[in-house]
C-alpha cells in the first residue's frame, strides 16, 4: 500500500499534521555520495517558494531531511552503505486548529469521505496520508534515484504545458492569479521527457515500462490521466503517420529514443470559494490554498519517474 | 514480467505461432461454476468474428480454451477448486511461412528490434510475445474473474467512442471502410464504465485503484494513454465544477459512484501500404490486418479491469 | 501462493489425477539451448525407478515434458527466447476409481482435512495439489536453472544421509525393505552441498539467502525441518569452535566456501497397514507406497535450491 | 530487502551505530489502541535485563518508541489510522570509539566479510545492520501485531529448551556463568507454542505457513535451523507413529491444535577469549558480550511469529 517497486523499493510513511512525514529507500546502490543540496533545492522547488498561486503553509515549509540510516558520514558527506536509507521531515507547521471545524466535514473533492469509508476513522487534522505533504518524501527518495540516473547518463525534464484552457506559458500567471482572484482552482498537464535511456530497459507483457510510469504518476495525488508518444492526439493519425513516433518505447520496452509522456491533474479541490455540500449546508474552507497543484506536482512528477526508471537499471 | 495482480494473480504465457497462448489464474475462489459459454462468447467478441475491419487471421481464430488444473469436473461443468487454474488455447492457425520474409525485417511500429535489443533473440515467426494473440489468455482470465464480480453485482461495460477522428458510432463502419481501402490503419479511443462498487475498494498511495487500471491497461498492446473522472478534458474546468464529479475515486479509493475511464490506443502498426524503412528499403507486410486494434480490444479492455478490480475484492 | 521467486518465477499448477501438472518459468535468460536428456534423467530419479521402496505408480511415471512456449527450436533443439517457458506434464497413469472410497474419508498425516476445512472442496481422486505428483513440475523448472548454475560454476548435490534410525546408507535398503514388509513407512533425512558459489550472494536481513532456502524446502511435501551450517547439533558448540565454520553464508550473504544444509521428512503418511481413525472406524489404504518419501525426494530437494540460487544471480 | 510479508508488511531500517533504528508497519487495521506498556515490556524483555550472561550495551539499553506517524492521540493513546505506522528508537548507547581498532578487522563468525564482498563498504561502528540491535525494531512491529492477534484468541509463547548441551533449565544459568567464565559463548535452541489458531490459516504449495514460519526464522541473525512438529528427530518415527501428530499443520495449513515449532541459535560470535584470524594474528574482542544470544532472542522469535501470522489474519 505505501511501498513502491521492486529493486529500488520505496516505502513511505507520515500524515500531514502528525510528526513527520518521510520514507525508506531501499536498493540504492552502496557508494553513492548524495546531493544534499540537490535534494534541498527539489523540495524547495516543490514548496513552490516564489512561484504564483502557491498556497501559503507550502511557501513556509522549510525542508530539513533527518537522515536516519543507510548512510555514513565520516565529514565529507553522508555515502550510502547499500542499507536502507530512511529519512523523516518534520511537519513543523502543522496547525490542527485550522481544522478544527473540519472534525465532522467532508470536504467535496478530497478523500475524506472515502478514507472514512474504508477505515472508520481519520485524521481529520489536514489530509492525512492524502494530502500534498506526503509528496514531500517522493522528492527526496526520488532525489537520490535521480543521482544515480544522472551518473548514467540518464536526464529528466517535466514542464507545465498547459494550464485551464491556456497552453502559452507566458500567460500562465496571468490566468493563476485571475483563478485566485475569483478563490477558485484550475488543472494543469505536465510534460516529461527522459533523454539517455539505453535501448532494451522495460519488461515486455505485464511490467512495460508504460505501465509502470502510469502506475506512478496515477499514484500522486488530483492526477487524472497519463498517455505517451503519440498519446491522445494520436487517435486521430493514420498507422503510415504513427508508425514514425515510439515515444521512446515498443513493446514495454526502450528504444533508445527520447521517452516522452504526459499527465494531467485536477484543480486543487480546496477552494476559498463557498461550496454547498449535499446536505444543502455551505463549506468555506479557511486559508491560502494552490491555486494548481500541478505547479507544484512538477518535480513530484521528476521524482517519480527516477524511482520508476532506477527500478529498471542493471 | 508475466503476472499480474496479487491476491487474483494471473501469468500468462505463449507466442502467437508457437505451441499455444494460456494462463495460469490463481486465487479464484473454491465453488464457482464456470460459465464456459460466457468465456466461449467472450473470446469471439475477441476474434472480430463479423466485425467491420478485422484482420483474416482474427477472423479464423475458434478458440476452444484447454483446461489443465484448477477445476472438478463431476459432470454438470467445472467447478473451481481454489487451487491455480491452469488453461491453454492452441495456435491452430499459426502460418509461420507468412513470416519467412520477415525473419530479418524490423517492421516500423513493432517491438521486433526493443525484444532483439533485449534478449539478442526474437521469436520472428509473428510478434511472439508482442503479439495481439497474447491477449486471448487476459480474455479467459478476465472472464472467469468477471463471472465473480458478476456474483457481487459489479458490472464492466466497454465501448468504442472514437475512432480516428470521428466521436459518432454510426460513422464507425465508413470510415474504417475507407482506411482500410488506403492500406491503412487507424486509433481508437474506448471508453469503460463500472456499475456496482461498494465504497471503500482501493488502498491510499502507492496501490490506488487507478494506478492500478492504468498498470493494466497501458499493459495491452497498442495502448498509449489512460484517464478517469475528468481526465484530460478535466484540465480546461475550474475546482468548483470538478469537485461535483470524481469519476468514481477519491484517494484512490471507491465512493460507491460509477467508475468511469477512457484508454487509447494507437492505429495497428501493421499495414498493408508499403512502407519505407530507414535503410531506404521498402516494406510490404502481407496478410489482412486489424484496421484498428481498439475494435477488437474491447473485450480485453473488459477483462483487465475484471483482473484489476477481483484483485481488490475482500 | 503457486509462484515462487521474484526474478526467477515459477509457477506451479496442476491436481495430481486432473489433466496435467505443468509449470511456468519466467526470467530464464534468453538463449539457452535447452539439455531436453538432462531433465528427462531428472524426472526418472525422481520417479525412483529401480529405487528400492518406491510405490507403484511412480514407477510407472514415464513422464514427457510438453513445452508450450518460450522456447524456440529451428532443428537443433529448445532455445530459450527470454519469454515465459510454460511446459506440462500429462497425468497418464490418473486412476480416479481407486480413491473412489476417499471421497469421503480424509486421511491422517494428509492435507485432506485442511483443504476442505479452508476450502469447502478437495479434489478426492488423489492429493490433488497436496500430492508429490506436484513435484514433477518442479524437477522440470529446476533442472532448468540448474542448467544455466552449471553454465557458472555453481554446482548442487543432494544426498539421503539418514533413513529412519539407519545412518550407514549400505544399510538403508535392508531397513527399507523391513519397513514395507511391516506396511509402515519411515522418514529420511537430506544434505545437499552447492560448490562453486561466488562470495556476494544474499540479501541482509529479510532476504537472506538461508530464508530463502529453509522457505524453498518447507514447501516441499513432508518436509518437517532445514538447518544449514552447525545447525541443531551446533547448539552444544562454543563460540570459540563454531567461528571456524560458516556452512557458507554469513549475515544471509554467500562467503565463497561450501553451501552445506540438511532438510528432515517425515515417514510418507500412506501407507498399507490398518489405521484407526478418530470416529474408531479402521482405514486401509490400498495400492502400493514410497516406503519414505526422502527417496524420491533427492532431486526436487535439487531442484528447489537450483531455483532459490537462479533468483539470486546477477 | 529489509521488507517482510504483503498485507502486514515491515520495513526495518538502520544500522546499530548510526542514528537510529526503527521500522514501518503497513497494514495495521485502523482503530487498535496499541498497548504501549506490552511494547515497553517486550523491549526489556529484549535487552536481557536481569538475566545472566547479558552482554553491558544490551543491559543498558532502555529503548523509548518514538512514534512518527499511523497514530492518532487524542489523549487516551495511540489509535491506528489504517495508515503506516512508522516508529523509531534512537542509538543513545552508540560507542563507535568502542570499534575503532575493529574498522579494518573482520571478526570471525561475523557478517564483516560478506558484507564488504557485496557492497565494497560497511559500517565498522558496530555490526550495522547486520547487528543483534536490528532485532529490536523487530520486537516493537510484532508487538503490535501480537496485539492484533491476541484479540483473535491466538496467543504465542516461546522459551529456552536448551543451552549448549544442557536442557535442564534449572542448569541454564550455571552453564552460562561458566561459558562466560571462559570468554567464550554457547548456543540455544528455543521451542515456539501457537494457540488457538483456527483451522484454514496458510496457503498451499509455495505459501505453506510453515514456510514463511522458517523462512522468517532463519533471518534473525544466529538463527541455524528450524523444525516443527516431529522436526528432525521425527526421522526415526516410523508413519503409523507420525500419523498422530501434525505440529498444528497439514499441507501447510492450519488444523486447529496448537502449532509447534524449535528454532536454534550458534553460540554468540562476539567473544572475549582470543582468537587467531587467518593471517596469523591474535583478535580480542572488547567489551562484554552475550553469552548466548539465545537467551535475548525468545521475544525476538515471538515477535516473528506474531508477524508472519498476522500476514495470514483474514
Amino acid at each position: 500500500m505505501n511501498t513502491l517497486g521492486d529493486k529500488w523499493s520505496f516505502t513511505s510513511f507520515g500524515e500531514s499534521h502528525g510528526a513527520a512525514v518521510g520514507g525508506v529507500l531501499d536498493g540504492v546502490p552502496s557508494g553513492l555520495h548524495i546531493d544534499i543540496d540537490m535534494i534541498r533545492n527539489e523540495l524547495a522547488r516543490r514548496s513552490g517558494r516564489g512561484m504564483p498561486g502557491v498556497s501559503g503553509r507550502a511557501q513556509r515549509e522549510a525542508d530539513e531531511v533527518e537522515w536516519l540510516s543507510g548512510v555514513l558520514d565520516e565529514g565529507d558527506g553522508p555515502v550510502t552503505l547499500g542499507t536502507p536509507v530512511a529519512f523523516l521531515l518534520r511537519n513543523r507547521d502543522a496547525r490542527p486548529e485550522d481544522y478544527e471545524e473540519l472534525r465532522h466535514t467532508l470536504r467535496p473533492g478530497h478523500a475524506d469521505g472515502t478514507y472514512l469509508a474504508k477505515y472508520g476513522i481519520r485524521d481529520w487534522r489536514g489530509g492525512g496520508r492524502a494530502s500534498a505533504r506526503e509528496t514531500a518524501a517522493r522528492v527526496v527518495a526520488g532525489g537520490i534515484a535521480r543521482q544515480v540516473l544522472a551518473g548514467r547518463g540518464i536526464t529528466i525534464r517535466a514542464e507545465l504545458v498547459q494550464v485551464g484552457e491556456e497552453t502559452d506559458p507566458a500567460r500562465f500567471e496571468a490566468l493563476l492569479q485571475a483563478v485566485q482572484a475569483a478563490g477558485d482552482s484550475v488543472g494543469g498537464i505536465i510534460r516529461c521527457v527522459v533523454t539517455g535511456l539505453p535501448a532494451g530497459m522495460g519488461e515486455p507483457v505485464f511490467d512495460k515500462l508504460q505501465s509502470h510510469l502510469a502506475f506512478a504518476m496515477l499514484s500522486i495525488n488530483a492526477c487524472k490521466g497519463f498517455d505517451y508518444g503519440t498519446g491522445f492526439a494520436g487517435v486521430a493519425l493514420r498507422g503510415s503517420e504513427a508508425n514514425r513516433y515510439s515515444g521512446g518505447l515498443a513493446g514495454g520496452i526502450t528504444d533508445g529514443t527520447d521517452l516522452v509522456f504526459r499527465t494531467v491533474f485536477k484543480p486543487t479541490p480546496s477552494i476559498s470559494r463557498p461550496q454547498t455540500l449535499p446536505d444543502g449546508s455551505t463549506l468555506r474552507i479557511r486559508g491560502r490554498h494552490d491555486v494548481c497543484v500541478a505547479v507544484r506536482a512538477v518535480p513530484v512528477v521528476e521524482a517519480m519517474t527516477a524511482l520508476v526508471l532506477a527500478d529498471f537499471l542493471e
